[in-house]
């Protein structure tokens, strides 16, 4: 089964496709550009969710939701964010069918065209500002810290399964705040939420920090966001928090009475991250057999596959399977039996490696006589014999080693993929040869910013918080720079 | 605040628009026809979501997610499904909009127009069977038991919140058969599923029967449902599962190998409900204070109101009611301790009752003193003082009678408004004067269900599953019949 899928060598890209496919994760459809995720692939869409919406209720906000459909004057409120959206997407035109009067199908039933135009939400900071405006009048009404699953649509031309498609899941939040001080925190509250996540979930390492203002999110005043690095060396935004300051309240005119009586307007943040982490997921861990998970997002943790010849030994083997998988359950460990009996355990072992299973356990008659199991990891493929009453200190150990060993290992990439260059040769060599995170000092502007990114594929993936301050001067004009920000060629 | 809603006697419909608005359960949008569900009313639905999901999953299903866009020609591969269908939905012509180049604004874009429309999903039966065809090949392929949560358009023109919305949310279960039986089967269960949870969980008792030929599901060969009794003496449709037969499989050109290796037809099943479910939970139980919700889905079920006059007060009622609360928490039970101190008492206790808290409990300093609490239910309205040592098994119990009590209140409602007729005269009187269900006889023909809905816009409801063998004569033909049918006006 293994075979079926292209090596990563060979060719990286094809890779993913294949492991996206064969792992049964998801499918293109017949739609352009829209992806059915498929029921194994949403199980890990639905860990990663329900994890993150706990993390964001524990931080204090709430879930609602707002129309798929916007207005199309709504987009043109804001100047920055039209200019930076909302061109590429879908839209609705006109609000019903007809037979065809040739007897052909369907047709469009041009009397029933809308009078204005709604656009398929990208994103919804427009529709939910003109909400707020309804919201709030006082400091009381004040912060709204409201979340929304959602799936949204941006016309992409150029798609791949969870990294870029015409229409993907996501979550949006959008708060509402009395002060800027306020909402500042909160910009930066949830892109460490999300850093979180990412570290401790899905066990990926991921560097924090601003977006320079080529890469900000088009009315936003500041960007923060995390950034991955693949095992192809490229980097991949998986998550963005935006400052909006009072843009969207005034293009929506949303103000509040303050404690002193005083007519302002409200501060804004938005932040989101998408089915796009899942293509981080997959390309930061999977080798060549197929998907390698994090334990903590992986929808089966364990697979039990018994080994047998003849029909009694199964039954028998099920008999002492059993117990072995309550045990398991009962320290909340997600366990499959895998009794199937139209495919031999070489199939099985493929496939569940395929699927990123992070634990297998195999039994056959020779383990019951000798009161022991084979337990094997998929991280490191590593197969191992234990007896069989420590089967569940075991197994709970090691899926814990298996989520930290994952993490330190992509952590391990990282470092090795993350350069410091003061010379561009250098730089442009470093991107061609190795790909990975280059560290190097940038003059500041937007426009050598375009500059490094016509030459050499690469932008400025972030300025990280924690960066230090050094004087130095800017790879590509020489002029003077304080600090060193983080280059890549990105997804 | 009570006062801000009309009474339901003056006007029901009214007193249902102030309802969901004054208890902050969902707002019409900007967008024609469209809602924005708020946080309030949005909890409520991940109540219903959360056990819903539960009840699928411990019945073998697995959630996955189709394309939002679904190409025009596929409505009109199924016959049946496109005449009763597919007529009034969103339709997407064009996938980019520019600068006006007239400076205002932006426009469509013509030359994005795309070759085929795409229509907004109303439902998903036709892109589903599109992608099953690659998904089943053998035998072994079968069952598949997918159930999706998503959003869906139908254009209408006359909305209600919650009830009839041009967007809404539901989920969507399809499941593929090798054989008739097992579709059948999943039809069955999956109304049961419906009903046990609209029961046991909104308190809301349903009738379990078929769908009659002219309501039934566009593409379906049978239409099992639910069907709930509101205070006005109107039916609501609450879900509905459909036994497709091979109607799509046919149009999809969906086969598979049966194990003894012959070609044949997939058997599938749908089944949905939707927001419309809040419509059934507000209007089944509420009253003309607000809000009256089921213990099982009250996003809080318990609310604290400290009685203070100065801030020190506060702060000893605080020291006392924290443990009371984590006590609580102990049982599971959600709390809400309502520490604002911009309002009064009196205020809150309006407000919880509007959003339908089930228990509030206010303590003051004598109840300090006295070592006991007043505690109040929703349902009835009734207060009693109680020890605050008690206080744990006092909600306890509490909570389960108010689940129980409503749902027996509305029970009584059902069973005083169901009546029994062999006249025409009366079924009509009986339509206009007390509303409710009318068991009585029909020819089993379309045009006398055409006739009666024409005459008295009371249609039939449904097919009760357990209505007895009874001879007689249809209420309007006179022509012979079998059994009664429910037959009631309907939202």
């Amino acid at each position: 089964m293994a075979k079926e899928i292209t090596s990563r060598e060979e060719n990286y890209s094809q890779w993913y496709n294949d492991l996206v496919v064969k792992a049964d994760l998801a499918d293109n459809s017949a739609v352009r550009g829209c992806m059915v995720i498929k029921p194994y692939g949403f199980a890990i869409w639905e860990k990663i969710k329900d994890q993150l919406d706990k993390m964001f209720k524990d931080t204090g906000h709430v879930n609602a939701y707002f129309p798929l459909f916007i207005p199309k004057s709504f987009f043109s409120k804001e100047a920055s964010h039209v200019e930076g959206f909302a061109k590429e997407c879908a839209v609705v035109t006109h609000y019903r069918l007809k037979n065809d009067p040739n007897g052909k199908g369907i047709v469009v039933d041009e009397d029933a065209k809308l009078e204005e135009e709604l656009i398929v939400r990208p994103t919804s900071e427009t529709i939910i500002w003109n909400t707020y405006r309804n919201w709030i009048q006082s400091y009381r009404d004040l912060p709204i810290l409201i979340n929304q699953w959602a799936n949204v649509v941006r016309w992409e031309m150029r798609t791949r399964l969870f990294l870029r498609t015409a229409e993907f899941l996501w979550q949006e939040g959008h708060t509402a705040h009395a002060t800027q001080e306020e909402a500042l925190e909160e910009t930066m509250k949830m892109v460490n939420v999300y850093a979180d996540f990412a570290e401790q979930y899905m066990a990926v390492p991921v560097l924090r920090g601003s977006k320079s203002a080529n890469e900000r999110f088009a009315g936003a005043i500041e960007t923060y966001c995390i950034e991955a690095l693949m095992q192809d060396g490229k980097a991949l935004q998986s998550g963005t928090s935006h400052f909006l300051g009072q843009n969207f309240a005034k293009a929506f005119d949303v103000k509040f009475t303050s404690k002193e009586g005083v007519q302002e307007y409200v501060w804004a943040t938005s932040w989101g991250v998408s089915t796009r982490l899942m293509g981080a997921l997959i390309m930061a861990h999977s080798d060549d057999n197929g998907l390698v998970l994090p334990p903590k997002l992986a929808p089966i943790q364990v697979v039990i596959v018994p080994i047998y010849n003849k029909a009694e030994q199964l039954q028998l083997l099920t008999e002492h399977i059993l117990p072995i998988k309550k045990q398991l359950e009962a320290k909340g460990i997600t366990v499959k039996f895998d009794d199937r009996d139209n495919y031999k355990p070489g199939f099985k072992f493929a496939e569940h490696e395929m699927r990123g299973v992070p634990v297998r356990i195999a039994i056959g008659p020779r383990d019951l006589e000798n009161k022991t199991v084979e337990i094997a990891r998929r991280d490191t493929l590593e197969k191992k014999v234990y007896p069989v009453d420590q089967i569940t200190d075991v197994v709970v150990n090691l899926l814990d080693e298996i989520q930290q060993n994952i993490f330190n290992k992509a952590l391990k990439f990282r470092e090795e993929h993350t350069y410091k260059t003061d010379s561009y040769e250098e730089f442009k060599e470093i991107l061609d040869t190795k790909g990975g995170f280059i560290l190097a000092h940038w003059d500041g502007t937007s426009e050598t910013e375009d500059l490094i990114k016509e030459e050499t594929k690469a932008t400025i993936r972030c300025i990280p918080f924690d960066a230090p301050e050094e004087a130095g001067k800017c790879i590509r004009t020489g002029k003077p720079s304080n600090k060193r920000v983080v280059f890549a060629r990105a997804y």
